[in-house]
């Protein structure tokens, strides 16, 4: 049992509002304990400039903190006049894993872009993005189908994060919240398909190393978790569940 | 009765959820029909070098909107790496309102940061923000108090901003929502205090002009909303309402 | 009687040179009291991306201080390698106001460029700026007139604008000047065209507050000034003057 | 056997040239076939801000490409006034990595500044700064101990990065040339420890993913490649190899 | 006899207008021909961070056009967000000339900043800038003795500016307006002392090149021209002229 | 004899390492004593905005600076978000140097990139990076001879810069390296083509001037410096010489 009253492998209550805000084609609210993140997947008709031409779609993701989402309070970046090192590095982790489950031929000349705000952080808000900004893709998506503007679900498995580390004491544990965050000696970040097959991996050891056995321990509890995961998004793109598990 | 089915002194429906999250010390959603603004007011031990040694504290907001707020998505500020012109003005105005009912001298040489993010957008998000912050505001200063920080509640009054304005016809008309604000001749934002003083009076036409008489009935009809607004915020505001009526 | 000299309802003494520059298609200079603007006007064939092929023209305005026109040295914006807050919400109301008074349909496909900047300030900068401009923009569109470009001046009205505002012992006054604005409690900028209708009106209270009779006070005041002011601008455009009237 | 010619297992050949330019405290030119890069290390006698007072040192690090070490020239960074995500992410990357092994207590009040700068690039540019920033660390550090400001040489392992991937054709290989690189499939960046410890593992599937064996492949392809380079890295470090084989 | 109606060696009419804003301890107007520049000398009592402790002063200059100095209007630096490489070579030849001839060890640790923006460019801008902003500094450094904050003059001779340049025809000439700045195959701008020393010398030849027959020529001429200019400067700075002299 | 060991007309020993990169065009590494400058030349086959249409062609330059090139580490511009005057003061000097012995005509709608990114520096970066860029020119301008994409080399004459200086007792000197030149009170930068004709000539005296005569001394060093360099261009680029020559 962690301090925080869970067990070594489990995870946090996770929910995931759709239809959050009105103007955005697919929009989600995702609770994975004390973080909230807004997912929005907006949809513009063309590409960006080295793509025209090219009938090929295109994925892109940008992240964002609101200012108190922390316990002090962060200077906003658009005040500061740049987007940190750490924003960029989210925002390309989400983009590249999203592009791995998008058919982008399928959806033609079109950007599809995911905007996840963060509301409350309280660890995992870049994990948590990604499993919410899959679903308000989905849903994005499938208003495309229902418009008839694509002929099919370009989707072609399920996505999710979670994030797994090692304890000081040398524990593996999984779905990391902040106070657990703060002080593991490793951080790996786990993107994964419903397939079960690994989409990203980052494992960091900040100060600290890890060893071969702890890799394995940490990946088998990352997918313990994200089987449970694939199964409550699976609940909230019902009306496309089909679709993907078909492809 | 106007297009949208309201009346012309007609507010649309108001909602004030405070301890929105978790961290700031103060945090309300506020919801003026289909606008929603995220309103976080933090506290922080020292106030700007200009201040430093005067023994006076500093109020200052930052405004900001989700990229698909609006109907089509905005490039963020901080991709662009400047705040636009428009968000500058919101900004300042949110700040200069706030600080004509706050006793600056009586919350010592600390700064309220005050931040309001619009998480949808129909309308009147300046106002709404200006509504919304004064109750965070009211919050954080109240959590000061009972922490013993600060002797009394340094609130000399309520606050709140709606706006006015006069369609092409020449109906003036309270509250308008994006619909009638992309068409109106005249949009004025009016900021008052609980005794019906003002604090900040913006009118403007754009492309248009307005009479004497105009603007004396577009003021009638704030007020009247206004009122309206002060008995939503005193609700919300139960455990420290008493002191800002003895101010 | 101000500590200044003046009566509370006495202008400063406002001179108009035109011609001021060489190179602009309408150049001014305008002294109100020792505060000094240049205001240049310059047209150019084309109007921003946003509005190709609709068969308008566009107004917009620049504004900007010499670094040592004021007091103490200021920093230079191009140095900071950004603009104000306070900058940017001059050059937004100065653009709209001249925008009420300009038939943006009969300018065709063409901007007009108005750039403010103040060689000498003592208060009421913004409103010198807008008086001026009108100014300049009236030779720069009479001199597209004489070139036969446009087949009438397209200018609906006279425009002026003047400061009002409150002192510590509740006295509304006229045109306030460096050291009145200083310890104003109230702060109004009143835009307004010929016939006397309003164009802006943004009045501020920092840390205070103002009462509807202030209000009323304050707009007959800004009234009586601006009519001196309509003399005074009709003299520098003579030439022009007819066709403003007609309209 | 590859298209370039190298076995899958096999590493490109390797060079770290010592002592490369006369300012820096440790400077070198690392080569791995075609990709070359300066690693320099500057030792600074005072740490960031947030890390005053600690007794603490800190190590941080910059990367940068010449505008042409690309077959296309690429646009500087500082020209464009801002430094790209990919930047961002790679300097992170090596920060931390060298971080995993200097005992940051040991170097008291200091901060050793890292730049790899890449003069000609043909893949795995971040890689190989990361093996030459280490060496350029222990003759920074190993000067510091000469003039006894520090006891002993504060390296608690060896450090090196290798990237291993998979082609189109499912082929796992060993350090990816840039040929090679832009058609895999499957691109992961191991950085590890003489012990044979983890210190990043960064695996990414560019519209691809990657399966559970892939991945033990790829690690078994990554321990081989570095094994070899630690022993390379032992020929430039030789009069500080004992003190780190010791700790 | 040039096309302008100028003798080869005329100058073009000079005018310095002292005290021409009523902030700045030194304040210029500088005419030559339809160039026109404010030149506005502040002090200030600190001297930049680098130079703190060190007894002496700092003399720094800004230059600037306002938008509509030229021909055409050009984008304000403070728009664009940066300071163009023109700007920056200008002002640190303005800065460097002024530093030849003021004494920084008697000023003691002040700043003198000195902001040369153009109202009207017609050629030779940062030739009168130069010229304008001895008169300012003498002006401002003069204040300072008569409030006896330094025991003398600290200015230890004269310094002025002009162009040469060479036709296309192969003709030397002196001060060169825009018309002819524009075709010269040769542009050189030449900065001396009352004495005749050179204090810069830049001479340059866009797609061109200049012999050492030439160079002699225009050295010639501009020596010419600037005694010429020195004798204007005396006129502005009576009260100052005996301390000069003297040095 | 100078402290340094070097003859007043003595030059630091100068090589040109050609074809050092592989990416680039023309890629030179130019060693100057401890001064070593890499130049890389880039042809695109495009010219800026302002030149499109005109059949002419244009060379631009941009320098750099290793963070630790010197002998204190300096912050890298990229991170500072902008180019120092310095740098902006350099590159356009290369450009304009380079452009006048370049027929832009011939080389049709081209841009040559040229890359100067220093190494080590040791005094004469700029000077060094002129020499060293000259050759990087004609290798890039050579090799679309040999493509046959232009019909003869357009370069009209030799090119290459050194400067010249007084140190603190009078003596003139030859190239001065960076112990000379921090010491120096005039220091003069002449670029001069192979005929012997001046293209740039920059003398500046910091807090200080210079006279007549020691222009003429200083002129004659720069003269006889170059010449020798010259010789060791000519060596570089043979197989390009005779059309130089015959130019």
């Amino acid at each position: 049992m962690r301090e925080t009253g869970r067990e070594i492998d489990q995870l946090r209550s996770i929910d995931i509002q759709t239809n959050f805000t009105k103007h955005a084609e697919g929009s989600v609210l995702i609770t994975v304990g004390d973080t909230k993140v807004i997912c929005n997947a907006s949809v513009e008709d063309r590409v960006p400039p080295f793509m025209r031409g090219s009938g090929k779609g295109w994925i892109t993701a940008e992240y964002a903190m609101l200012p108190r989402a922390t316990e002090t309070r962060n200077i906003r970046e658009s005040s500061k006049g740049k987007v940190s090192g750490r924003t960029m590095e989210i925002q390309r982790l989400i983009g590249r894993s999203l592009r791995a489950v998008v058919d982008l031929d399928a959806i033609g000349e079109r950007t599809v872009w995911v905007d996840c705000d963060v509301i409350q952080a309280d660890g995992g808000t870049r994990t948590a993005s990604i499993t919410g900004a899959f679903v308000a893709v989905v849903h994005a998506l499938g208003k495309l189908l229902e418009e008839e503007k694509i002929k099919s679900l370009p989707i072609t498995d399920y996505l999710a994060a979670i994030s797994v580390g090692v304890l000081p004491d040398g524990t593996e544990i999984l779905d990391l919240e902040y106070s657990e965050d703060a002080q593991a000696h490793v951080d790996m970040n786990v993107v994964m398909t419903g397939k079960g097959e690994f989409v990203e991996l980052q494992g960091t050891g900040e100060e600290a190393t890890f060893t071969s056995t702890q890799l394995t321990k940490m990946l088998a509890l990352a997918e313990k978790g994200l089987k449970e995961i694939f199964k409550i998004q699976a609940d909230t793109i019902k009306p496309y569940q089909e679709n993907i598990e078909q492809s």
